[in-house]
């Protein structure tokens, strides 16, 4: 019989937390046990795994006994303030929030991309930004053949990534303004119906947002390469669920178009969605629910000889959250990295 | 008393006539006669201009008889169809389609930007592609102070730059989406509420769709440099009506971004909007209904010693196509360049 886990989810409640729920449950994780830790606003509700209705309890410092895997996805006050405690009481934990990625203590895990980081965990495993791990699964198997030099990002950002409230948000101002009245703004800062605005994380003094900043550092780090030079634009859209990216690459010698079709057609957590006769590549819509990222529109930049230009699509609360967190855990179990 | 001109309007009943009449009366084109013209389906129907009822008169030879000016918004097939014709009879033509706009013999103006091309007009001035005049209107003022070596641009194009009726078809998917219905797509290719997809227009060999290479072409022909390398990657994105744009720029030497923001701060036709402190940047409900071109968000490209980037919307409709239209028919009324 082989091993099985006991697992906790902090933050059940979120958008990222019953997607994880539900992934643990379609890809049969071994669990023993399974614990739903949220806020004290949530305890005593019930969620459905697998057809049994878990309660869920008000995380504290006894949350913790007696669990494998914690899987972290309630921000990064949360993390910062539980994590030490899981690790302490003898958990692996898997965090979802900003808060440990730049610890040069933490790996920082795409697994399809850099898996052997997790041997050097020393209880906190961090899971990327979600425009990172999507743009990371795109551009590493590229970065493989032919080192790439230098990245210019655009995204366009749905509202999921900024939780449950800010999808029931757009839909709410969206209805508002086609019965003519003005939409409200609370959960983001803008009406983002039928509306877009450069991402509403907080301002560096460098110019760039937060998010711009992750995608930035948090690629070099998984790429193992401080050498890699990365802009980016992050834009919210009213999409409500998969983010898109404009990915222009620069290498140092020409990539044929061809060949990185051909390895991205092979690449794994990749899906190669380009019909140029029908004008068809990848979309949000297309790509809400799938655990693939969808990349296409690959071509010669011409306007750089050693430039390179795809497209991609992918579901942010999936693979760019909580499938890639499964994924981590699923790692630790087949290389029996769990204390 | 100034001179006045007779003024014809082809494709008065589209998005783009009825912004062109509307312009024609606040701006107070010195106008002795309005002919609005269009397909026979609308000829009967009238249009209000300065509290006047106008009725709509179906296109023919005789049309362009005692007209000084045309300005024609009905699709490339018409322009072609009809331009010729029009400046036969005496006319100038103010051409909104893409019929014409690389054509040596024919000015592609932004009146800020190159003025100085309508002296060369034969009869016929096109009016670029509205992503490319909104990127001029941002890029010109830098380009003069410290010449732009690439471009490489990402959109956010609105629904109405597919016209009215992907305006609306928009609107209707939307509904039936908040309702639990299906979207259905038939003015554009696919559905675009709480969706996106790379721009429609047809696919060149080159991996390019037409309106890229509008961006490209066109930005190449305004600015009389073709050296400037470019790239764009063109999006629809579910918003009604002004376009974003974010523009990466490299120069041969370092470019200040204080420096930009002073200069473009004063460029014609430009509005800078950035306010860090509220994370406030340009917007396309802010730039709907606007002359301006909003820019912002200026900064140091952070993997590009030389690169600065920048953010910027503009209603599609008014300076991305009738207003500038307008605009270069002052001007011909200004210089007296008309026949």
């Amino acid at each position: 019989m082989s091993k099985s886990y006991r697992v906790a989810i902090l933050g059940a409640t979120g958008a990222v937390g019953t997607e994880l729920l539900e992934l643990l449950a379609s890809r049969n994780f071994p669990i023993a046990d399974l614990k739903l830790l949220a806020s004290e606003r949530s305890a005593g509700k019930t969620l459905n795994f697998k057809g049994e209705n878990l309660v869920i309890e008000s995380v504290s410092d006894r949350s913790f006994e007696n669990v494998d895997i914690v899987l972290a996805s309630a921000g990064g006050g949360t993390s910062k303030t539980w994590a030490s405690v899981a690790v302490e009481k003898g958990a692996v934990v898997i965090d979802n929030s900003s808060a440990f990625r730049m610890n040069p203590d933490v790996p920082l895990i795409v697994p399809e991309v850099n898996p052997e980081a997790a041997a050097t965990h020393k209880g906190i495993i961090a899971n990327p930004n979600c425009t990172t791990i999507l743009m990371t699964l795109a551009v590493w198997p590229l970065h493989q053949v032919k080192p790439v030099k230098r990245i210019i990002a655009a995204t366009y950002q749905s509202a999921s990534g900024a939780g449950a409230k800010a999808m029931e948000e757009v839909k709410i101002q969206t209805a508002a303004i086609l019965q003519g009245q003005q939409p409200v703004a609370e959960v983001l800062p803008y009406p983002l119906a039928f509306n877009l605005f450069p991402h509403n994380s907080p301002l560096t003094d460098v110019g760039y947002c937060e998010e711009e900043l992750k995608m930035v550092n948090e690629t070099r780090k998984i790429f193992g390469d401080q050498d890699i030079r990365i802009t980016a634009t992050c834009v919210r859209v009213p999409v409500l669920r998969a983010h898109s990216e404009a990915i222009n690459l620069e290498f140092e010698t020409p990539f044929n178009p061809d060949e990185a079709r051909a390895i991205l057609s092979n690449a794994p957590g990749v899906k190669l969605v380009e019909d140029w006769q029908r004008n068809y590549f990848p979309m949000p819509i297309d790509a809400s629910g799938k655990d693939e990222v969808l990349v296409g529109r690959i071509r010669q930049d011409i306007s750089h000889a050693c430039g390179l230009e795809l497209w991609l699509c992918g579901d942010q609360i999936r693979k760019g959250a909580a499938l890639n967190a499964v994924q981590i855990a699923e790692l630790l179990v087949e290389k029996n990295l769990l204390k």
